[in-house]
């Protein structure tokens, strides 16, 4: 067997069996498989397609490429909640204290921002002196300790998916649901989360564009995971616009604890709402039961608390929870201003594009971040305004023209609209 | 424009335009465009496919991606031939000295073995002394002094095909008729010959396996030259058996010299059928006044002569060319007989894998070649044998029986069994 021959199954439309994509696997982790043959493989699989049997075989695989980190021991489920990516999407500072105040021990691995979309590792890093870059040990250890970590996972884990999702990057082959499904999925299985809760987006922001794909993408990858033998579920949920109201590192960590403070919006509800079904299927709760202690962990000040517990824990500033004004925006602040009365539409990859234009996102993965420049929305999508009326705030290093421009191309003003519901669906069999 | 946007829409099966392959072939010629980037637009090009214009483009722009040697001052027009390879096939070294001595310019550029396929190169290095690595002026100088010379294009000419090869030859990506077309084309427009004849191969030992597919190239190929203002046509020929009576370099060689002695097989059908046609187009004969003409270059000896003066103007011992058994053949000669009485099939491939395997081919392009091993085939496809009956010498250096087992296995006995035409068909036209 070569990686040849597999490339050329692929190619001719043939099924790939376990002993053919382990193989594969071993020698894209292994290096001997070279950058062109995993780059013809994926484009292959992007255009032939793969059975859920193939993509389950594929995962699994991935998932066993590296080393697994060990499960601490700890008594009941551990969790872990995965999104596929937005703008101003917190909801993993809003849900890791909520669960961990509640008793659900939370290991939660994130990613960085890239492009367009935010990464919760940024996002933590706005509190002062706050480290990602947790050992295995120190992971488990705080779970143990604290209830919760929120970390990246090492260069050892999933290799694999790491040498496919860098040649993917560069060749037009991100957007095929079976390479999507297994980088997530095998990134998932080789952690020791019991419960894990997916929040498939779609729309504007998100990579998925429609709410079919975005179906089909959570089904298979809730297919992948029960086959694994874990508790997996997901949500597909609407991306048009951004989730909360700030768009950069450091406004997104205010706005977090802000949620956490009792904020509403649109952020709260679906933070809170993953929270319940993670809370649920952890204890075998009603929904009715989840709900009441979810809203009790916020009201009474015990997941704020308990981020702050987990901050302290990574080694960051825990004052700022309590303070957030702590945390700097950028200096000039530019007041974007509703062209025409109407009811608004946001785009949220233009806004985005618009804070990695002001030197708060990522063209590539080893690009350093500015976490205090980022938007702050003062009108939401679906909101009726007027000519005049601000609708955003930009906080900038200085003019940032470019980065404006984008902003105000994320507005329009239609006669009428209604943005689509926050949840479209919510997947727990397959 | 980036290379990843060129990707991704062959991917999206969009056409691409003259400005986007241009962009393109740059990138690869230039080392700006990755492996994997190529190896993801040729996966994408081969499900994808091409349109005949956007083959065309891209051909064009690998073409240019180089520098093209300039045309030697001779009058008249200057002739090419190119194989798409097969087994057996010394087309070459019977057809250039033939029309040279008919007052037609050749400028032949070849290349080496690889696979099961022998490569022109590799039988010319077989005369002690010859060297194919002529700069552009050497080339130019002997087709003005002695009227013909074969040689490898150099590494300056078409660099874009160069790295789309070696990437397509690891990645499964060869068969694609487009990308096929694009590569061959590109050297033949990259070069000065005003009427090119190509010779595309199908059946068992061809890289086509249908005469279907072998047409659809051809045309395309006849296609492109056309429109690139060159006379160019193409002859489909079948590839099922080998061409000639000798595989390895040393005896296809000594066969090349026989056949200019008037020897009779399909290897001096088929070179001198391409001869008549080139000589046709080049000054405008008849068929009857070309088939003349090449019949009598051969029985005046006059043909041979000139492959002696193109064999010692590249630096090659000429005795040779009027004693072949200086031609060595290795010393262990093992005779394989008819297994039981029937009519003969010969699968070309397994014999150009058995001399692979006998040292006499390369599986990489680094590798040498034993110039001395090699097999003679006593009899023909379709020849009525009987048990017992010697079908091949095999020439090794020692036992090699797993070539022996392959050689074998290229012999079958069907109760009856008809060979294909040689000539499928022969395009002038499209």
């Amino acid at each position: 067997m070569t990686v040849y021959d597999i490339i050329d199954a692929k190619k001719n439309r043939k099924e790939l069996g376990e002993e053919q994509l382990r193989f594969f696997v071993r020698a894209v982790a292994a290096g001997d498989a070279s950058d062109a043959q995993i780059a013809a493989f994926c484009m292959a699989v992007l255009l032939n397609g793969m059975t859920d049997e193939e993509c389950f075989l594929l995962t699994d695989a991935m998932a066993k490429s590296g080393s697994v980190p060990a499960r601490p021991p700890v008594a009941g489920v551990i969790a872990d909640k995965h999104s596929t990516g937005g703008v101003s999407d917190s909801t993993t500072l809003v849900l890791v204290p909520v669960l961990c105040s509640l008793g659900v021990k939370c290991a939660k691995y994130s990613g960085r921002g890239l492009g367009h979309t935010g990464g919760t590792l940024d996002k933590l890093e706005s509190f002062a002196g706050l480290r990602v870059d947790l050992t295995p040990q120190q992971f488990a250890r705080q779970i143990r300790t604290v209830g919760g970590a929120v970390a990246g996972q090492t260069e050892q884990t999933v290799p694999a998916d790491r040498r496919m999702y860098a040649v993917r990057d560069v060749t037009a082959t991100i957007d095929s649901i079976p390479l999507i499904a297994s980088s997530v999925m095998s990134k998932k299985l080789a952690s020791f989360a019991d419960v894990i809760l997916l929040d498939v987006k779609y729309g504007d922001g998100a990579f998925m564009q429609t709410a079919e794909e975005a179906e089909r993408l959570a089904r298979l990858m809730v297919k992948i995971g029960r086959r694994a033998g874990r508790n997996v579920s997901a949500a597909v949920t609407n991306m048009d616009a951004p989730l909360g109201d700030a768009v950069g590192c450091n406004a997104e960590a205010r706005e977090a604890v802000a949620v956490l403070g009792g904020k509403k919006n649109a952020l709260a509800r679906l933070s809170l709402f993953l929270a319940e079904k993670l809370l649920a299927a952890a204890f075998s709760l009603t929904e009715e039961e989840a709900a009441r202690r979810v809203a009790e962990a916020v009201s009474s000040g015990a997941a704020l608390e308990k981020f702050a517990q987990i901050v302290a824990a990574q080694g960051g500033d825990a004052r700022v929870v309590y303070d957030p004004s702590l945390l700097p925006l950028a200096p000039v602040k530019t007041a974007v201003r509703a062209e025409r009365d109407g009811v608004l539409r946001v785009a949220a990859k233009k806004l985005g594009e618009a804070c990695l234009l002001l030197g708060g996102g990522r063209q590539r993965a080893e690009d350093a971040v500015d976490h205090s420049v980022g938007i702050l929305l003062q009108k939401r999508a679906g909101d009726r305004v007027k000519k005049g009326d601000v609708l955003a705030e930009v906080y900038s290093r200085s003019g940032a023209e470019e980065a404006l421009a984008r902003v105000r191309a994320a507005f329009s003003y239609p006669a009428a609209y209604t943005p689509p519901a926050l949840v479209y669906d919510y997947i727990s069999e397959v």
